[in-house]
C-alpha cells in the first residue's frame, strides 16, 4: 500500500483501480443504473483505496469525478473541492444523468434528500445492493490484502496461550489480546455496515455469559460490560471446566479477516467436546460445497443436517437465544454478502471471501465450534485462518 | 449502574427516567410532534438506559412502547417483543399519532421509508434536532456519570508519563495509553453521531503528522496507519524538541467525556510555548463567559480576539488544514450540541456539558493546546478533567 500521505486521491495501483471501476460499471449496467453518487466510507475506500469526506461520481459513461471536501491538498483526474453537495450540479453540468444510484440503505434519509435534488431531473435508484454484490466478489489486490490480514490475524491468536495468567478474567484476557493485536498492527477499527450494532475490537465470551443473550445481530453474544455497550466480555472469571471464546478484530489493513477459535481451563465435558468437533466437521463438510454456482441456503441445511443428527441442535447457534445465519462475506466491513441463511437467495461466486461460524453454546460450560475465512476458488476454497482448530488448554 | 444482566428493560433508576421522558415530552410539544419512534443507539440508551435492537414509541399522551427484536427475555412495562417493524401498527391501533418524529438525519433512507409506513395516516417529522437539544441538557444522574468519566479519564492521563521509553513512535504511545485505558475500565467505543466519522480509541499526534490534514471533522488530524482509517498516529517517532498530543477516549461508562493534553521531549521552541500558554489562557476567558444565555458564537469570537490579538492565526485550529470549530457538547456522543462555532446559532444553557478545544499546530513542532470538559452551571463552570494543563516533559 501507498503511504497515508500520498496526495494522489486514487491510491490503487492503476490496473487495480480500472479493474474495480470496470465491475462497479458492470453492477450499474446490471442494475440499470446510469451513475452513482457514493458517500459512504466503505464504498469510498472500495473505489479509491481510501476515506475522505465527500462523494464519488461514477458514471457509465464518461470520466469520474471525486468530490472532495477533506482532506485539503489532494490531487489527480478528477478531484473537484467542493463545500457543499450543491456545487455538484454545477460540476455536472448538462450531462445529468436519466437515473443516479445513492446508497439508499446506508445514509441517513436528510442526506439522501439533500443529494437527490443535487440531480433534479434524474430518477433516484438505490445503489446498496448493488455495491454489496460488487463488492462480494473480491479483486486480486483484495484477495492478498485478506490473505496477509489472515496471516497476521493467526499470528496473534497463536500467541493468545501465552497471554493467560490464572485468576484472568474474560476482560482480562481481552485487554491483553488486544494490545497484542495492536502490537501486531491491528487497526482496532471494526467496520459494519449500517450504524446499529456496535462492538470494540472484538468479543471474548467466557463460560455462563456466552449464552447472555445480546441485542446486536452477531453469531454470539455476551453481556458485556455496561449496558450501554451490552456485547461480549462481561468480568466472568475463567474457571476450571468453561471454555473461553475468542473472536476478535482480523482489520490490518482496511480488508479484514473474520476468525474464533476456543480456549479451556482444565477438563471440559464431554458434550462440550462433541458439539466442538461437530462445528470443525460443518466446517469441512461445508468447505466441500462452497462452490460457485452453489446457493448460500444449501449450506445452511447441510449444516443443520449436521447439526440435528448429531443431538446438538437445543445448543446451536446460541441456547437461550439463537443466532439466524452461520456465515457471511467478509472484506472491507464484517457483514458483506454472501449471507449463509436459512432465507438467503444468494448464490456462491467465485472469490467470494466467507466467514463461516457454525457454533455452540453449551449451558455452565461456554461456547465452543470455530470460525475460519475462506476464499471460494473454482474447484476447491482456501482457508486464510490457519490457527490450530481443536480446544487449546491454557 | 445496574447490571447488564438486569432482565428490566428500563435501567435507569425511576425518578431519572421519568425525568427523561418529562424532558423528552417537553422537547416533542415544542417541536410540535405528537409521538416519536426511537431507533438509533444513542437516542434508546437516552431513553432506557440500555442499548437494544428494537424501537421506543413515546406518545405525548399514553404510555411509552419499547419494541424490542433482542436481546430475548427483557421485561417491563411496554415491552412488546416483535420482529419486525410492520408489526408496530398493530400494537399502536387506534391511537395512532397526527405527527410522528422519526430520526431522519441518522437512519438510512431506507429505513425511514419502510417505518413511516408503519404511520400512514401520520405526518412525519425530523426528530432529530429535537433529541440533540433534548440530550444537551444534562440530566443529575449524567452529570454524575460524567463526572466518574472525568475523575478516570483524569486517572489515565496522569500515568501516560511513566509510559513513556526513548524511541517509542506515536502509535507505539498510543497502544501503550490504550492498554492503561482499557485497564481503568474504559470502554473503548468512541461514539460519534453519524456514520462518517471513525476513529479508534482516540488521536495521539506527535510531532509533523500533527499537521496531516485528515478528512474527519475533528480539531486535529493526522495521517492514521492506513487509507482506510486516516486519523491520527502514523508511526512518528518521538523526537527532541517536538511535542505528542494526546486525545483519548474518556468513555468509562457511556457518558464520555473529551479531554486533550500536551507531552514533549527536550526543549520545546518558544513558539509552542507561547500558543500552548494561549490556549490556557482562551479556556480561562471562555470559561469566565461561559454562562446560561451566552451565544455560542460568542465564544468562538472572544477566542478568535485572543488568538489575532496573540499572532498566532496561522497556527490556530490547525496549519495545513483549519478545524471550524473549538467546542462541542459531549454526553453519549462525541459530538453533541451545543457547536462553538463562528456560526453556530446554540444558545449556552445550564447543564449543558461542553469540550473546549482551543488548539494550535506548530511547523515542525506539533500540536499545543489543551482540551477541557465541563459542565455549565448557572454562576460558573465546573472542570471535570482535571490533569496539570501544562505541557508535561517525558
Amino acid at each position: 500500500m501507498k503511504s497515508v500521505n500520498e496526495l494522489k486521491l486514487i491510491l490503487w495501483p492503476d490496473d487495480e483501480y480500472r479493474l474495480r471501476l470496470d465491475r462497479l460499471r458492470a453492477g450499474m449496467a446490471k442494475a440499470g443504473i446510469d451513475a452513482i453518487l457514493l458517500n459512504d466510507n466503505a464504498n469510498l475506500y472500495y473505489i479509491t483505496g481510501r476515506v475522505y469526506a465527500g462523494y464519488a461520481y461514477i458514471p457509465q459513461q464518461g470520466l469520474p469525478i471525486f468530490f472532495v471536501r477533506r482532506p485539503v491538498e489532494m490531487e489527480g483526474d478528477g478531484v473537484v473541492y467542493i463545500r457543499k453537495p450543491e456545487e455538484i450540479t454545477e460540476s455536472i453540468g448538462m450531462s445529468a444523468p436519466a437515473s443516479v444510484g445513492l446508497e439508499l440503505d446506508v445514509t441517513p434519509y436528510s442526506t439522501i434528500t439533500r443529494l437527490a435534488k443535487v440531480f433534479p431531473g434524474s430518477e433516484i435508484k438505490n445503489a446498496s445492493t448493488m455495491m454489496r454484490d460488487v463488492r462480494s466478489v473480491k479483486t486480486p489486490l483484495a484477495l492478498q490484502m485478506l490473505r496477509e490480514s489472515g496471516a497476521k490475524h493467526t499470528r496473534v491468536y497463536k500467541r493468545i496461550p501465552g497471554l493467560f495468567q490464572e485468576g484472568m478474567s474474560d476482560y482480562d484476557l481481552q485487554i491483553a489480546i488486544e494490545h497484542l493485536s495492536r502490537m501486531q498492527g491491528c487497526l482496532g477499527q471494526f467496520r459494519i455496515s449500517g450504524d446499529t450494532m456496535e462492538l470494540y475490537m472484538g468479543n471474548i465470551l467466557a463460560g455462563e455469559n456466552a449464552d447472555a443473550p445480546s441485542p446486536y445481530d452477531f453469531a454470539m453474544g455476551g453481556a458485556g460490560m455496561d449496558p450501554s455497550l451490552p456485547v461480549g466480555a462481561d468480568g466472568t472469571l475463567i474457571t476450571l471446566g468453561t471454555t473461553v471464546m475468542v473472536d476478535v478484530n482480523g482489520n490490518y489493513n482496511g480488508y479484514m479477516t473474520d476468525m474464533t477459535r476456543v480456549f479451556a481451563l482444565g477438563t471440559i465435558e464431554p458434550l462440550a467436546l462433541k458439539a466442538h468437533q461437530c462445528s470443525i466437521d460443518i466446517h469441512h463438510a461445508l468447505c466441500d460445497m462452497m462452490r460457485p454456482g452453489t446457493p448460500a441456503k444449501a449450506l445452511w441445511e447441510k449444516a443443520e443436517e449436521i447439526v440435528v443428527n448429531a443431538d446438538l441442535k437445543p445448543y446451536y447457534m446460541g441456547h437461550r437465544q439463537h443466532a439466524g445465519f452461520i456465515g457471511h462475506g467478509v472484506g472491507i466491513e464484517i457483514n458483506e454478502l454472501p449471507v449463509i441463511a436459512p432465507r438467503s437467495r444468494d448464490i456462491i461466486q467465485e472469490n467470494n471471501v466467507i466467514a463461516l461460524e457454525p457454533k455452540f453454546v453449551i449451558p455452565k460450560v461456554g461456547a465452543v465450534g470455530i470460525e475460519n475465512t475462506y476464499i471460494v476458488h473454482s474447484d476447491h476454497v482456501e482457508c486464510i485462518t490457519l490457527a490450530p482448530e481443536e480446544i487449546i488448554y491454557f
